[in-house]
């Protein structure tokens, strides 16, 4: 069929589109929609990203892991296996909480952040974003405050506007989420009556900021959120690839009963199975299988049975170390290229994951300055898609993962071209040259589309 | 690690939980649910469907494909040769709307139904309940109306029951959905200033009713619900398993910018890959496809090139012939025995899909009655389940899809031998000897669980 006998070429005439509205003025059913599909709107970065996706361009944008070096054939052989020997099972309809079998290896899977729990704790999801939509789903009334450190994962920002709660940010520095901030907001929400229902974190090699949070800290922030009656959600989908020695002990293992805790295997094996999980207290556990149940009925028993078949047969622990030295060599060549090329920026120094968070010079606005990159042929994600108060604008996110470190260095070279050439601008005609747009314009309510994860 | 060394069993004595409840006693968080968490519980019936997985039982409960008609070697090889070949891309991140190509495939298989539509009006799902649970979520707030037929399939109830709709049902008799009674509905809620959202109709071999939407009625249903401005949420996993000629035209067919239709791989293929997809008008489709980003972030690369390698390299319309011809012989298998050894029974005649909808004789409960037909060793899924307002006690539903003919004999067997027994007792002391719970208790309102679907 060709696209201009898709029906909507026929029936929308060019320019009917109203200006700046998700919805076009022929849209039906502009009237019909929910109350919380009025934030849904598509950023405007999602047509730069499209730009962004051709092989010219190094993207430090995307969040995906470098799949070259997973051994496909050994995976492929694992795959023909399973479906000729235990088909009528992998491609069936299977339990809402997940394959029991899957649930006992992810134990295993989290032992070295020391999350101690069952396999009947355990609610396998597609990809740890549902068990992001999920919790939030069982918890969050709108209007309710979700806390979410600043800067804090796009995802869970786009799930929070989703189920309509207002998000305030919480300070995070160089050992991760600030407790004395922490508590200081909770007071004030306390003090303005609202209500708090979810403290949203990731402490291991977070996304975007790169930091970790430090083991002095984490006994603490556990406690002062139990003091509130906060539930904590520990999303911990990096915590297997730190550069230097184990995990530090997850914020799960502090009070159980306090905290969901989050994890995947899109990062460790592969993001196509879309197999995260959740590990939450008894009486949330049932609920979030119930939600589960409502939503997809059941996760993909091909999926699971793939990812538990990798991890009974091949030395998984053995290639998340080979992931773990690629993406240390990464960071290490991004590091240097920062401190080589674009001295006059801040940044972090991340201990594993896969983002470097970097401050521009004052006065310069990442936002505004991402085109001029993509024309220069290097992409990246503004740090205000991390906010969701239109905060970040000075801040952008580089990720590593991805490219090689030839590329990376190329890549930071013409970001250092870019920003050099802003700075010029700046000094030749000042800041009041480049127009910010107000806080109110709330660029964080646009969702950015999944290529940033 | 041991049953009793898990949190839970540490901290919650026996006894603790609240009688009736969703939460326990001792859940901390039992106050912090949201809103539509409350209505969140697990059904009775889901204990005994337990013990109904047993192999002693014959189960005409599931809806389970029967995948052993599939040639598991042949798609276990394909499957090998896409993670070689394409594995950088079957096990990375994807698109949030689903593989181009897949999409356009998916065009190919709804050619029979005539939907007429173009690849980019084609969302990809994590099977069609996450289609389901998109369109309910852009669409409905709490207190909005959704019609569903009465019976309505469970899992449609399930997720408009988690958005806090107000499902009311209208009549359905052997030509499926009546018309004047969708007219009368309309009429009704709009004098009492309700307001419609959706109209949830499964036209091809209803489940749970087996019946089909006659072709007569099919523009007259599309034209009632345009008029009064409700958007259909057309569901037909089964329009290509029907046992005599060609599908009828879809609603969609009729009027595409009035209609959401929602596909499905899982009963013409696998379930286990969990791949739905749904078409809609242009507006509504972007919509979807920022919600699933936010549940999801995108459905798995993998299933979806599964799915696609798998119709490109196989005669998939043969395939779904023998799938056919099985269903066929089954469906005559059960309605001879019904003949034969429950003459005392109404039933529908599905002329495809995996549904008989009974009606026992007067006075009897299949309710109350499944405890005696498990003990018996048959399952079925009494007719409570495809009400959200208690309707449905003196029906159940049959489904004939997953065991041999010879089983399903034996099992009706037995479900005759319960029911003579319970029309016994019914004669030997009267229907006041059973009580029956009023229509407020809802049972409807109770998650029976996934595998009812």
């Amino acid at each position: 069929m060709r696209e201009d006998d898709a029906p909507e070429a026929r029936q929308e005439p060019r320019g009917a589109r109203r200006a700046g509205g998700g919805g076009s003025r022929l849209d039906r059913w502009v009237d019909a929609y929910a109350q919380r599909t009025r934030g849904m709107t598509a950023s405007e970065i999602r047509a730069l990203f499209a730009v962004a996706s051709r092989p010219e361009v190094v993207s430090l944008a995307g969040g995906m892991p470098f799949l070259s070096a997973l051994p496909l054939d050994v995976v492929g052989e694992a795959l023909a296996r399973l479906v000729a020997e235990r088909g009528t099972v992998a491609l069936q309809y299977g339990s809402g909480q997940g394959d029991p079998d899957l649930r006992e290896k992810i134990i295993d899977v989290m032992a070295p952040q020391q999350v101690n729990a069952h396999p009947d704790d355990v609610v396998v999801t597609t990809g740890s974003q549902q068990a992001l939509d999920l919790v939030t789903r069982i918890f969050v009334d709108p209007g309710d405050v979700v806390l979410a450190e600043a800067p804090s994962y796009v995802g869970a920002l786009g799930v929070f506007r989703a189920y309509q709660a207002d998000v305030v940010h919480v300070p995070l520095d160089d050992d991760g989420l600030v407790p004395e901030a922490l508590e200081a907001a909770l007071e004030r929400l306390a003090a303005a009556g609202r209500r708090v229902k979810l403290l949203y974190t990731v402490p291991n090699h977070h996304n975007p900021a790169g930091v970790t949070l430090s083991a002095e800290r984490r006994p603490r922030i556990v406690e002062i959120a139990r003091r509130y009656r906060v539930l904590v959600l520990e999303d911990d989908p990096y915590g297997l690839l730190g550069f230097d020695g184990d995990p530090l002990p997850s914020l799960h293992s502090r009070d159980p009963e306090s905290v969901v805790y989050l994890g995947s295997f899109s990062k460790t094996f592969a993001p196509g199975f879309r197999v995260g999980w959740a590990v939450a207290p008894h009486a949330v556990r049932e609920k979030l299988v119930l939600a589960s149940e409502a939503a997809i009925l059941c996760p993909s028993a091909f999926s699971q049975l793939a990812v538990a078949t990798y991890l009974e047969d091949h030395d998984w622990k053995h290639q998340v170390g080979v992931f773990r030295d690629l993406y240390r060599e990464r960071a290490g060549a991004t590091l240097d290229a920062l401190a080589d090329m674009v001295p006059t920026a801040r940044w972090t120094t991340p201990h594993g994951g896969f983002y470097v968070w970097v401050t521009l010079p004052d006065g310069l606005d990442a936002t505004a300055m991402l085109p001029r990159a993509v024309t220069e042929r290097v992409a990246y994600v503004p740090g205000t898609a991390f906010y969701a108060d239109g905060h970040g604008r000075q801040s952008l996110r580089l990720s590593y993962c991805y490219p090689t470190s030839d590329r990376i260095r190329e890549g930071i070279r013409r970001l250092a071209t870019v920003i050099e050439a802003e700075t010029e601008l700046l000094t030749t005609f000042g800041p009041a040259g480049r127009p910010r747009p107000s806080g109110a314009s709330h660029p964080g309510l646009a969702s950015p589309g999944p290529d940033l994860t």
